[in-house]
Formats: structure tokens, C-alpha cells, sequence
């Protein structure tokens, strides 16, 4: 898992990726994510990014954002268009989105 | 990682809890996590959770709800509260909870 981000107060963004690899011994696969995670912290609205996988595929992905329209325009982007689409051929089983508005959030240290 | 819960039409809200374990030898907490993910799975409102723990011991465990009156009871019910002590004093280094809701969903199979 990346870093907690260091997010702002809501209400903001929350995309959640939960989705199972098909084949994990894929190096394009995790060139391609660096590549994504490094694109996305550059787009419009982006507030951080927090991901987990486990030995099985099994993994859960959280991009924050700070509205609706920078979700709709990095989902657009072209590279990550692409990203998706050698998602869906090639790396993932399945996959589930949910796009969902933080109401609020705390923490324990 | 759980099975991706079958969930309803959005809106309907998402907990997050984003943490990192601190010592994962530990089979007790096994056990209460099994024990919590058995008993959130009979309250009022419970949709649904998904989890991924990776081996260096962080993890996102996402649990669904109906709305926020079912997310507040269940933070209440009383073995849970005894499970979140246990969490902050023993478990968890540390963990950041959003509770957001979701708008819309998708999904590739």
C-alpha cells in the first residue's frame, strides 16, 4: 500500500477500484501502474492514491479527487484510456468501480 | 480478499478503513475480525464488505451500508466498540476511515 495521502477536509472524491489480476507475473502490468499512479498525481483535482494487493491478485485500489469533473477527465485521459483497455484484455479477471462522495473521515496514529 | 459483495442500486454509503497492522502473528485478531465481519453481517443496513491485507500487514477493508443512521449503530454495538479498543490499543499502528457515499458503480467481468 502507498502512503495515507494527505487529503483535505471533505467533501471530496473517492474512487474505489476493487479487482482480481489474472496473471501476476506481468512486469508490463506494473510498469503500466507506476505509470498511471505518477500521470494521475499530475492531473486536475487529483488528492492522493492508496492501493493493496495480496499474494493472491486480489486488490483494492483508492484514487481521491477533488469533484466529479476530475474523475470524468482522468478517466478520459488518453493514456489511461489505453491503461484501461489493457486492463480489461489482458490484466484483470474482474473488476468493480464505485465512485463515492467522502462525507467525512478520521484517523488513528 | 472477500468476495465482492452483491450490492443494491447507489446511493448507499461505503466505509473505508485504510490501516497497518502491527504485529500479524497474532491469531486473536483473526478471530475478532471474523467474529466482526459475522456480526456486522446480521445488523440493520449491512450491504456488504470486501477486504485485502497485503504481507507487509496494510490493508483496506470496505464495508457497504444502506445509510449513515445503520453505519452510526454499528459503530456503537457494543462488541464492536470492545473490538475497536482492542484495534487502537493493540492491532493497528495506525488507520484512517472515510466514510463516503456512493454515487454510481461499475463493473467488468
Amino acid at each position: 500500500m502507498t502512503r495515507q495521502p494527505d487529503l483535505t477536509e471533505p467533501p471530496y472524491y473517492a474512487v474505489i477500484f476493487s479487482s482480481l489480476r489474472n496473471d501476476q507475473d506481468d512486469d508490463a502490468y506494473q510498469v503500466m501502474a507506476a505509470q498511471m499512479q505518477a500521470l494521475a498525481s499530475t492531473q486536475q483535482g487529483y488528492l492522493g492514491f492508496e492501493s493493496v494487493r495480496d499474494a493472491a491478485g486480489k486488490g483494492i485500489s483508492i484514487s481521491y479527487w477533488k469533484d466529479l469533473e476530475s474523475i470524468r477527465l482522468w478517466k478520459q485521459q488518453l493514456q489511461h484510456q489505453q491503461a484501461q483497455q489493457f486492463g480489461r484484455e489482458k490484466w484483470y479477471q474482474n473488476y468493480r468501480v464505485h465512485v463515492a462522495r467522502v462525507e467525512r473521515t478520521y484517523e488513528f496514529e
